[in-house]
């Protein structure tokens, strides 16, 4: 923006500073094969210089880039402003990318029209990669958008893809699996015998390894799930599931709640039947959202590194920007963090 | 996306159709200027018909139009997400903008660099229009963005512009002058006498105009402001304002909060103060976002219509990207929404 402090650069003080004349400058910027690469060099040398911007396409011609990332999100705008996880993620995709003064832009894709248009505008050149969070089913996007060379990276392994497998598409998760695990453990070695879960929605590899997790770890402590219930990642969802859980299991004693936010609505569900928590019922919740110190009683959960992912997702995708080389998957640590509930 | 379905056209498939040399095809979808206006007519008209994309310079020369617009809130994420105004606003930016077919990308500026940064997003092309949403201050942006030829509309009237001047940029706003007018009234014709109010950041048309609704509706009254603080529209902010007001006047009665999150830590001050809500101290909020109804007592609050005002942003947006001709500002309705707070 030197543009701000005077002048506007014209295409002849382009023309000028390169040394050739103003046709010339004007059929180096429209794209033309038509200049030596002489000309080319100093005219684009120039625009740059003088931070000249011809027309809209012009400064895409020169660069190829457009300096700029999308965080993708293929959920509902309700639940993408109602579940803390994506702006604790979207904080650190932020903060990664402003240190490389690329420009961040996000989008919210609710349907099948919304994810086609998006397509268009990425392979148009307006992003230079795209982060993809929250993926539901075995979505292609991502893969269409990678074969016709955008950069992409996916916050969460694909559905369809084992995690020992080599993934079709970069992925940066946390240790879901590990995770669920832990928190199994942690509620039987309080004792707890009868212990059920409430799963996010199936569709998500991170609800499936966190639902994988809780059974490995029961079935290596030569427990049983006591009662299974399936929701939707929603304080709501998680209230219903908590009471079809006690409606299947009365004497659970113990639960793991797929994210936190569902463990908010299970918390709601146990005061209404007069469960003490953690007396009663043991509860373990995943994320660590900032809401889940501040529940009543406050959340034992397992904690997932969500503005670190953020900047493992960004810093990869810059990365591919630059290189163009596929990103191995990388998947961070979680952990509990012990407050009530459990 | 016709390519997804089938072979993805290639340069060669466009000339056939077109009827002209590969080489031609080259140079027109190049932004060449050495071919002939039939030529380049033809050559754009087969891409667009095979949805052909060559690079990402060359969609952007075939139509000069990204198709998308920006929703850009000029406040930290925290605010962003914290604050369902800005959920609410987007959500009627969204549909409409859905309706065209038309790509939203949404982008949080917190500081001078993200500032420029965006600028220079925008100024290259890759973005059709701008909508701005909760600018401070006199902020320039907007008028740089339009003076460099993109379409930008604000949410809110800029600063430095009266209500009845004619602005330098497009904006659409709530009467908040007027909605703030009526909350006072509100409370005056409950009996109160000694009536405060917590205003919003006085960088902001919204908060200087609802400051001076209600200091104009008790002059009209025949009365004084009791007590005024100042925040910043969010819940802690306005628990401390509530705080300072019953410092500064412990009889107060009544109180205006410019807007429903500082209204609900009004609330907490209040409680902590053992002030009766609304027989000791009534009160009436701003916005109307959700969580006014189920505040404890429910907030008696002025509503604006945020997704419709989101709605009128974008579809002005649109038109302005389709005819580059300004459009006057438009200002639309508050009305008092009842509960028990007041």
């Amino acid at each position: 923006m030197t543009a701000r402090h005077g002048e506007a650069p014209t295409l002849e003080s382009v023309a000028a500073r390169a040394g050739v004349s103003r046709a010339t400058a004007g059929r180096v910027l429209a794209g033309s094969p038509r200049v030596s690469d002489h000309a080319r060099d100093a005219v684009l040398r120039a625009a740059a210089e003088l931070s000249y911007v011809t027309n809209r396409a012009a400064r895409s011609l020169m660069t190829r880039r457009s300096d700029s990332i999308a965080f993708v999100v293929a959920e509902p705008e309700e639940r993408f402003f109602a579940d803390p996880f994506f702006s604790l993620v979207l904080r650190g995709v932020h903060a990664a990318v402003a240190a490389h003064d690329v420009q961040l832009v996000f989008a919210v894709l609710t349907d099948d029209a919304e994810r086609e248009r998006f397509a268009r505008f990425a392979r148009g050149g307006h992003v230079d990669g795209v982060a993809f969070v929250s993926l539901h089913g075995a979505d292609p996007l991502p893969r269409e958008l990678q074969d016709a060379g955008v950069p992409v990276m996916l916050q969460g392994r694909p559905l369809g893809t084992a995690r020992d497998e080599p993934a079709p598409v970069g992925y940066v998760d946390a240790d879901n699996h590990g995770g669920a695990r832990a928190a199994t453990r942690l509620l039987a070695e309080a004792g707890r015998t009868r212990i059920g879960t409430v799963t996010g929605p199936l569709d998500m590899a991170a609800a499936v390894d966190r639902f994988d997790g809780y059974r490995c770890e029961l079935a290596a402590l030569d427990l049983t799930p006591a009662a299974v219930a399936h929701a939707d990642f929603s304080v709501v969802g998680g209230r219903r599931a908590m009471h079809a859980l006690l409606d299947a299991e009365p004497l659970l004693d113990g639960v793991v709640v797929a994210n936190d936010l569902m463990a908010l609505g299970a918390l709601q569900a146990l005061n209404e039947r007069g469960r003490r928590v953690p007396d009663d019922v043991a509860l373990v919740g995943f994320d660590d959202i900032p809401l889940a110190g501040a529940a009543a009683p406050p959340l034992t959960t397992v904690r997932q590194p969500m503005a670190e992912m953020g900047r493992a997702i960004a810093t990869a995708l810059l990365e591919m920007v630059g290189d163009r080389s596929p990103r191995p998957p990388l998947v961070l640590p979680t952990e509990i963090v012990r407050r009530v509930s459990a």
